[in-house]
Formats: C-alpha cells, structure tokens, sequence
C-alpha cells in the first residue's frame, strides 16, 4: 500500500488524519501505534473505504458495503476496546496499550471477535440469549425496569466527576475529568 | 435587528459568540443555519437578553425575566434535540439539521412545542401523567429503583464507548468518541 | 516553599500545569484559587508528588506512597466536589467556588472529609452500610438490578443534552453541552 510516491495528496491526507486520530486519542486515554509508517497505511486504507462505502469501514476486515450491516466494523469498531483489554491492541493493531506505544512491548496477533461472541465483550453473567439479547434492543420500551442494563454491561462511575460508562472495564481515561481507570467504581 | 451600523461592538461581540457555537456545535454533532446574517441578529438577541436578564433567553420567545421560570428556553432550549429530530430545525431556526446547514433543504416553519407536551420528547410509552412527572422529579429519592428513569426517557449506549446518555433519541454524534447516531443501542 | 529562585525549572513546569489545570477546569465549571501564587506553590507540591509517588498525590495530605491506597487523594480528589458544595473551596483552596474566585468572597477552612464519611457525599437514603458498600463496589455482577444504584448516589440528567452523572449533586456546568447546573434534574 505504499502510495508515497503514487499519490501525494492520499499520503498527506492520510498524515492528517493520523494527526487528528492521534490527537483525539491521546485526549481520550488511546494510543495510537508507534509505527507511523504503517499508522499511514491503515489512514490509506481508511480514506479508501470512506471513497469506496462513505464510511470508515474497517481497513483490515473484508467490507459489506451497506453501512447497516457494516456498523460494527467502522473504525473505531466496537471490539476495539474489548481487544484492547484483552490484547494490549485492536485487530489492526492500529489502537494498542500504553506499553506497546511506548515500544515498551510489541503488539501480539489479534484473533477475530467479530462474529464468534453473543456479545461484545458480555460480562459472564446470567445474562439474555442472543435472540432475546437483538429483541431487548429492538423490542418495546418498558418502564417497569427490573433489570437496569438490556446488553448485559456493567456501569462504571468515574469517583472523581460522576461520569457514568457502560462497557467490560471501565475506561483508561476519564473522558470528562481525566481521572485514570482505577478511579471508577462498579455502578450497577 | 440589523445594528451593524448603529453598534459595532455589540456586532463584534456577536460574531464572537457565532464563532464560538459554530465551533462547539460541530464539535458535538449541531449545525448553525447557513444564513450568517440570520444567525448574527438571533447572537444579537442572545446577548441582549443576556444583558437584560442575566441569562440567553431564547431570542424568538417572551421571556419571564425569571430565570427559574424561563429554565427551558434558556439557549439551547430543552426543545431543540426533539424539534432538530422532528422538524429538522429548532423552533428559532439557529440549529438545523445537516441537510439544511448544506444548503440542500429549506428549514421549514416550528410550531411551538413549549407548553403542549406532557413532557419533553416524552416516549409513547405507559409513562406517568403530568402531575406524577412533576412529583418524581422533586419527590423524594428512593433506592428502590423499581423503574430505571423517573423522566420515562429511554437511555442511550454508545457501542464503541460507552457514553450513556437520556434522550428522546441518540444524539447525532457521541459527544465522546464521536461516533455516529446508528452506533447507539437501546440502553434501558 | 517559594523556589522561585531555588528552581526556575519547577517554577516553569509549575506555570504550566496551573495554565493547563486553569483551561480544564474552565472547561468543566471548575475554578481555581485567585491567588496565583498559592496556586503555584500547590503545583510545585504537585509535581514533587508525581516524582515522589508516580501520582498527583493532594499536595495538602500525607501520602501512603501506595497508588491503592491514596487513590482517594490524587488531585482532583474524591472529596473536591462535595467539599466545594459544602464549603466552597476544597480541601486545600486549590479548587474554589465561583464567588471566591472572583474575589467577592474568602475561602473559608476546610475540615477533613476523608476518613469521616461513611462514603464520600452519601446521600441520607436508606442505604447499605459501609461494610455492605465495600462488598458491593467488590462483589459480583448481578442482572437482577432491583436498585438502580449500588453506591446510593443519585442520578443527574441533563435536559438540555441528556448527559448522565452520578454525583451528590449536580456539576456546576454539563460538561457536555456547558448548561448550567439548575438545568439538571433528578434522574435516579
């Protein structure tokens, strides 16, 4: 994917946006991967997908192309953070841990998540099937609330603002107040 | 309006103003009419009424004067999110959805939703009456927690961070992680 | 702890964080102490902390040198908010109400918070005792949710946004979308 030569204005389009990826990441607790050469790459590959399908379709995953089915492979994708967790980086291996930015440590390989979970990152509790986990989704509203979380998540709460987050972990980085991650609390 | 002559200052100062909701609006997924000089009369009346009141009464309706009672037409109204989602402009026509900040549709007439709701947004769901409304939300705090909202407003996941958020609807983008509306689930 | 000429080095890097710590909380509807060199005498505590201990460690307070065991005093500490609630300053003026820090009025003392409470800013619902909190926050994920909130805190809902906190009170400013605080309801 080398388009240095091929295409200056790709290459500084692709810098761009690892300037501001990267900006919006560190603000956010999220380190973007020390090779900038193949940072560069994977923009390529976003700003390709975003001519190609109108959206940021996931440089590294085989594309639908009708956003609807695509949704959770557009970047950043919704097992970003659970591999980060769990992997110390994203299947790209474009979003990696602190160590790994820091080239304290290298990024491992990343197995697929998608399609092999009920959930996204499902917490193992007595939790819904995946059937009744699309209906709660999709399905009426009630207000009779006996179970606080339809996805099965727990709420973490930042101790220090108040910010309240439904994830697996709670994240590296307050996004409101910067506390770091172990400042929040189980919620519910 | 027009006192572009007749108060330079109070001119400059509304450009300043504009600037600055233009820049914190997109930033947060809101978009200002494309008409500037239209916008620049409506800046003009927020910081009259500012002067007037201490506050930004909505410049296209009668203000109290108290601040306690005009708390849902301070700027950005308590309206805007479900007129932006209904009519795709708010009642004064400052925020518009992204169609018409491009110039591709016309903001049309915002019948006035102030005092004609039940509640704000409110979902069509077995929701309590007016009265019980106001009582929950200044009735005393119980840890029963049989019902998650007391406001009936369903609750918001943003699949990529977390954020939560309640609201008739998700909001355009995550003020987060900048995600957009169709990367929401249903929460509770 | 004047070292403006022991160290201009710590005196710069001082000036910075007070630059940084000043937009933040700006921001967010923090204020900082108007005395600006009571304020940088605390940054220069601040960062002797950090190389001291690796964490921003309250410069007012003895630490334990154990992350674990000071979390609850790294600056912005648990306390800040319920202490500017209640006294207008926190535990060390570094953090004062908007009044003060205009000058129109003086921090007054601020007795310790930490170690009194039975939890930090707990509100007198009937709640779960101290040992039953800790079990909690601790003890395994359950989906049965008969109670919103694990650690007795209320809700906060936005109407302008529908920005989600839980927090003794409501913030100051929304740190979303910049409300005020009296456009904040109960949620939960």
């Amino acid at each position: 994917m080398s388009s240095l030569e091929a295409c200056p204005e790709l290459r500084r389009r692709a810098q761009a946006l690892y300037e501001r990826l990267k900006r919006e990441g560190e603000a956010a607790g999220y380190y973007l991967n020390p090779d900038v050469e193949f940072v560069l790459d994977l923009m390529e590959g976003l700003l390709a997908n975003e001519e190609r399908y109108g959206y940021w379709s996931c440089p590294c995953r085989l594309a639908d192309g009708i956003r609807e089915k695509d949704l959770d492979i557009i970047c950043p994708c919704d097992y970003r953070d659970p591999d980060l967790d769990e992997y110390g980086a994203c299947y790209c291996a474009l979003y990696v841990s602190e160590e790994i930015a820091r080239g304290e440590k290298e990024p491992q390989p990343v197995p697929e998540r998608r399609g092999t979970d009920v959930g996204v990152g499902l917490v193992p509790t007595p939790g819904p099937s995946a059937a009744e986990h699309e209906e709660e989704l999709v399905g009426p509203s009630t207000s009779s609330g006996h179970r606080f979380t339809r996805s099965g998540l727990p709420v973490w709460r930042c101790k220090v603002c108040g910010y309240l987050c439904a994830r697996p972990q709670p994240p590296l980085k307050c996004p409101i107040c910067k506390a770091d991650r172990d400042r929040f609390e189980r919620f519910a």
